[in-house]
């Protein structure tokens, strides 16, 4: 697999507006983004840092994984993304290396990245997504 | 607060021998330093993604905090750690703010970083470190 660098660190959160004056007015971030994914039933506000993501998701209804992950865990980091050149190239090669995957094939999430999930079993119970950009 | 970009991302493991070829082979990163450090009860495995540095901690004692994390919430996502120039004043400058501060004065982290944590109920439930690099 080639990494370039972490695309986004996904974070589970209760409520946007209560998360996002602490990202802009402690940590000194600027929420440049504000995006429902209606399909994973999250609303998700992104911050920068660096050439990373900060990606905040607030569950929209209770039958979202990110409401249970919640309910399970608490509010908290829920994955890690990491920035490949071809996602679908990517899936095929870790799961010939016996990685347990989510999504067999990649698909659109926000900010329309092409993305694909591999299972926290097979990833030492780090939930991780891998990302590639959009064509310009 | 002045974030340049994510110091790094630390992750409780109960293994490193078990984590690190996951890291290795799997996501095709290069361990590039494993440190002991002592005061915390950690064995710490360090990879470098773009800018930030994966830290893979294992416990060395029943006594670490990673070992109660592990217990308690199980494998996963540790801290965050984010790069500012100047530990001190942001510990200071934060304190004012409100939050809640686990240390009040900088300490010495792995890789000679002088570092400090803020606290998850002051930080939406996400362990929070500020790093400093070494003076060269």
């Amino acid at each position: 697999m080639n990494i370039s660098h972490i695309e986004h660190i996904g974070i589970a959160v209760k409520d946007l507006n209560q998360a996002i004056p602490y990202y802009e007015n402690i940590l000194g971030l600027k929420c440049y983004n504000i995006e429902e994914v209606a399909d994973q039933k999250v609303k998700t506000a992104f911050f920068k840092v660096g050439q990373t993501k900060i990606e905040l998701l607030e569950p929209t209804s209770e039958e979202s994984t990110i409401a249970k992950f919640i309910a399970n865990k608490g509010e908290g980091v829920h994955h890690i993304a990491f920035n490949v050149d071809n996602v679908a190239n990517t899936l095929t090669e870790v799961e010939e290396k016996g990685v347990r995957l989510i999504d067999k094939a990649p698909r659109k999430g926000a900010e329309n990245l092409m993305i694909g999930f591999l299972h926290p079993k097979s990833t030492c119970s780090v939930l991780t997504e891998l990302c590639q950009q959009p064509e310009k």
